[in-house]
């Protein structure tokens, strides 16, 4: 049976909660970790939330998630580069285990998907020395390729793994089973991610996409073989957080007490 | 400008033509290759559908589809074979350039990937020998990974690739704009594909991805860079069909005549 001392929750899955109550039920239900998004930060405070979590002894498994990198020009460029970079001081603050970034998806006006990746590898590069000097791990996360138009231009672990050897220190991966799950390519890309995994989401692929496009599954729920992902990554050392992040009205709309409980039961048998 | 002679509309995309309406609408536009699906052969009778395509001097870029390689059990498995030779035996009757063949999803009951690609395999190492005495190709097509669980576990030209390595003689390759563009790998895989590319579809991406999930684009109405991956193919000596093939109900709900003008006009302007 998993630790319970590995698992973490994403806010996102308990959205009625707002960030001190979501600190204060995770840590009541014997989870560690919680993931949090900065627009909860800034109603909450920063200060305060690094006392919610020093109280609670809870621990920001991500802080998520960093500005796309996608700019219409250089004025919106260096807006995003002022946001990330304040973003990596908050990830600091709290102590965050990686400050998620997520690439964007193509430049409005202008699909050019290899203007996107380059815009990616640049902002990236430009993040990182601000991210080595405040101690703060930037994860880049593959999304999944529906979404390559609107979300994200980096789709595979293997194009991670390819930015992490280009890009060095301070750079690692987050792992979405959601997003990732597809690759025929997954085991092979996780071996070469072994020590660069910042971070392991967790949820379930529901069937038939067409009524599940927005919705994601509780794990045990829908085909992932969680377990078997989970397993490769424990095999190249993996050692931190697995954290549910289960983006789906359904679940945010019941009762966020029974939905921990659940993401705990679930945690222990289906991953 | 785009040589007309290789254009080729998918049937699908003038669902409200019957088989005999659509091989005399496109052959009156000037358009020369058309896209047939099984039911339409059933419908208006193969020796009919020949006869049909001779008078029009019309030809059958792609056959589509062969059915899924994922079975239940042992008499599921046959039924399907089966029913893939009889396509093969269609195909050879239409004179089709190939049979596509989309891999199927997870097996009922049991979501296991690794075993839904090995179905595939042997299906295919099955069918070809009984495909290559026909004189017919087989096209292996490479779905989005967004339609991975219900429709083709195959969802890159990678794994298309090796596939045709491994097989050999009489397996190609369908590259389809709409499931591949988003691809990091697109191409060197492209380049890997030389002379196996077998087919060729045209369509377009729509955002955003929630309103557009079953309404493809016509050419030029979205964000893919055609013209892009088209010279890749026609650089690695591509000599076949553009079929353009849109699922879209937003436009086989409007007057065939327009629709089969506008594919041409966006042929030559948008690819």
């Amino acid at each position: 049976m998993l630790n319970l001392d590995r698992l973490a929750i994403n806010q996102v899955t308990t959205k009625a909660w707002k960030l001190p109550e979501a600190i204060a039920g995770y840590a009541q239900a014997g989870v560690r970790g919680i993931g949090i998004w900065p627009e909860a930060v800034e109603s909450c405070g920063l200060a305060n939330t690094r006392k919610l979590l020093n109280s609670h002894d809870m621990v920001v498994s991500s802080y998520c998630c960093g500005s796309m990198f996608v700019a219409r020009g250089a004025a919106e460029r260096a807006d995003q580069r002022d946001r990330n970079r304040a973003l990596v001081e908050q990830a600091a603050e709290i102590g965050a285990h990686c400050l998620v970034c997520v690439s964007g998806g193509l430049p409005p006006g202008h699909p050019d998907l290899h203007a996107a990746r380059q815009c990616t590898r640049e902002g990236l590069d430009e993040l990182l020395p601000y991210a080595r000097a405040a101690g703060v791990t930037i994860g880049i996360e593959p999304i999944h390729p529906m979404r390559v138009a609107e979300v994200s231009s980096l789709t595979t672990l293997r194009e991670a793994n390819a930015l992490c050897d280009a890009l060095g220190a301070g750079l690692g991966i987050v792992v979405d089973v959601y997003h990732v799950w597809w690759d025929p390519d997954l085991e092979g890309q996780l071996e070469r991610a072994k020590g660069r995994i910042v971070g392991f989401h967790l949820c379930d692929w529901l069937q038939p996409l067409e009524q599940n496009l927005f919705g994601r599954g509780m794990m045990g729920d829908g085909v992932i073989d969680i377990a078997g992902i989970r397993a490769i990554a424990e095999r190249g050392g993996y050692t931190g957080f697995y954290e549910v992040e289960l983006v789906s009205r359904l679940w945010q709309e019941r009762d966020p007490i029974q939905v921990v409980r659940t993401c705990i039961e679930r945690y222990r048998s289906q991953c």
